[in-house]
């Protein structure tokens, strides 16, 4: 079970514990104390003045100041240019050689989430023009039938990229059947020998990892410059921390990663001119913890106690944004920031897959 | 071609190039400027008043301060000591399960710096049990050739490890002959699923690169403490510096990567408890960038014009010794400290191999 301690940016102590079931498990989480004073606004938060709903030309990532309020990253806007990016890419593929490109989904067992999940990845597909397959398994399947169903994928020409969605059932050998999926498929990028060729110079990975490849993007689509930079990553998952590490290394920035076992985040933290954030911590990044200027991609998403929305929660990030957004250069939301751009990536991934597998340029 | 500015410690100032064959292509060298203050003493330096030469017990990798004088961290007796450990296991395989390792190396050309190398690790066999085989093949075989040699000892069941020399002639695809190795008895570990695998959390490398391993147990053998550290990796190479980084951080350190983009690494150094120099500039890294009580592993190994010296020059490290070791509480010395390490990895390697494939424990 994930367990996360949840506080607000303006107290560190904690109060009553509440459970909330949300995904893979149930997450521990501390009241927030003292009342948010962050307000709901168009950009989701209330502090910060300049907002831009395109990408713009120039964003410092050094030390040279802000004014006191952050350019948003539109994570939103981003991937609906890049979706129609695609769309016109799938209709040209289309149109060139006949060819669609096709994602497949694996969904094993009754959970909302997961099938929430895999709705509005089919949504996705749909809106862009590429094919959706789906298989739905019941939880009591055994694990020799979700190998035949991937298998079935790997072998079916019209699908270009398989996800198995996580979490599997309990008895089933979850590593094993993510192997299973043909590294010519693994749009999701997790395959270990795309993880070292992600690693290694001079090598290309097959797929980079959805959500890091989104931030990556978001810093590419504002024209902030990575190459010669500090970058701090805060977390080190092998789905996000760890593979932003790698690709912003890549991209030529020096490259530091903290954990739960740095004795001083906040003062290498602070060293940063970019800082991306993927720990599952609410609000752990604090305005102190951020040099002036900085680029801030936030990829948390917590939800903390609010009675007053309709759920009873809402959605924060692993950074105390009413503070950073008054320090840092530019910043990403949440929501809105990150986690639009995961699924356009998926979408990129497949569309990638489909011309790699056609040779179509 | 290989280019490297060699300077040394007293000044930065450089004057005319000369020219010195070696390995892999000509090294651009830059003479010496001024006299050289090291003196040649037993543990390859003057300045260093304590030495070990076996593993000690505590070393301090934070900032409590030296005295004046490093600890060296003397790798050839830990070497030795591995080599030992290895014959030990090697002869209770053999009389346990009649298996003895087996480490095969295919050589293409006729470098002499590649026959020497090749001529080492054959010798480092036998001196501790494990047999080598070998294939010589002329410098215009055509890479079928190779590749036949590569898949006929991966069908050897003798052979538990299998490298082939570098550099290749240039008519080959090197990256194309070194993915035909089998995944099992790559003990170089340089293949993309191996790196993917040491990057990734809850996977293991079926094999470690051996310099970076051996960087890591000279920091085992001498019981200094990682986990937690901040340690700075200088050089982000396949071979070195980037599995270092990655092995640093298995080990819970807090890791930065300084390369050539990056604008401060003597800044990002001196943060640094634990550093692993691996870039190839002979005495880059002077007395000022280190932290007071560092460690220091350094992996170069650089050639510097020395008329006095019999083959008219001598090898240094990436780290300015006379002055590292007045301020780092452990450094390894050039030669002698990770050299002799390197060809011990590829033998506990090679072991390693074998006692998995025979499922001997």
């Amino acid at each position: 079970m994930a367990s996360l301690m949840f506080t607000d940016c303006s107290s560190s102590t904690t109060s009553r514990l509440i459970h909330l079931n949300r995904r893979s498990g149930t997450f521990l989480l501390r009241q927030c104390v003292g009342q948010l004073r962050l307000q709901t606004t168009a950009s989701g938060r209330g502090c910060c003045i300049r907002s831009s709903s395109s990408p713009i030309s120039a964003i410092s990532a050094d030390t040279k100041s802000s004014e006191g309020a952050a350019i948003v990253i539109d994570g939103k806007a981003v991937a609906k240019k890049i979706r129609d990016e695609i769309t016109i890419e799938v209709s040209r593929m289309k149109e060139s050689i006949g060819v669609i490109p096709g994602l497949a989904v694996i969904l094993v067992g009754d959970r909302k989430d997961s099938a929430t999940y895999v709705r509005n990845k089919k949504k996705a597909c749909d809106s862009v023009g590429i094919k959706s397959f789906e298989v739905r398994l019941a939880e009591d399947s055994s694990e020799e039938e979700v190998l035949k169903s991937v298998s079935g994928f790997n072998d079916d020409p019209s699908v270009h990229g398989i996800l198995v969605q996580l979490p599997l059932p309990s008895h089933m050998d979850e590593q094993n059947i993510l192997n299973a999926v043909s590294i010519e498929k693994d749009v999701d990028g997790f395959h270990p020998l795309n993880i070292g060729r992600l690693a290694m110079r001079g090598r290309e990975p097959l797929f980079v990892p959805c959500t890091p490849k989104g931030c990556i993007e978001l810093l590419h689509r504002y024209n902030i410059e990575i190459k010669g930079k500090r970058a701090v990553v805060i977390g080190r998952s092998n789905i996000v921390g760890m593979p932003a590490a790698l690709l912003l290394q890549r991209e030529d920035a020096t490259v530091s990663i903290i954990h739960s076992r740095t004795k001083n985040p906040e003062e290498i933290t602070r060293e940063a001119d970019i800082i991306i954030a993927a720990v599952g911590q609410p609000n752990m990044v604090r305005g102190s913890w951020i040099k002036p200027g900085a680029v801030i991609i936030d990829v948390g998403i917590n939800p903390v106690e609010d009675p007053s929305a309709a759920r009873g929660y809402r959605l924060v990030g692993d950074i105390c944004y009413e503070e950073a957004c008054k320090v840092a250069s530019a910043i990403t939301p949440v929501p809105g920031g990150v986690g639009p751009m995961t699924i356009a990536m998926l979408l990129s991934n497949t569309l990638t897959s489909a011309k790699r597998i056609h040779n179509f340029q």
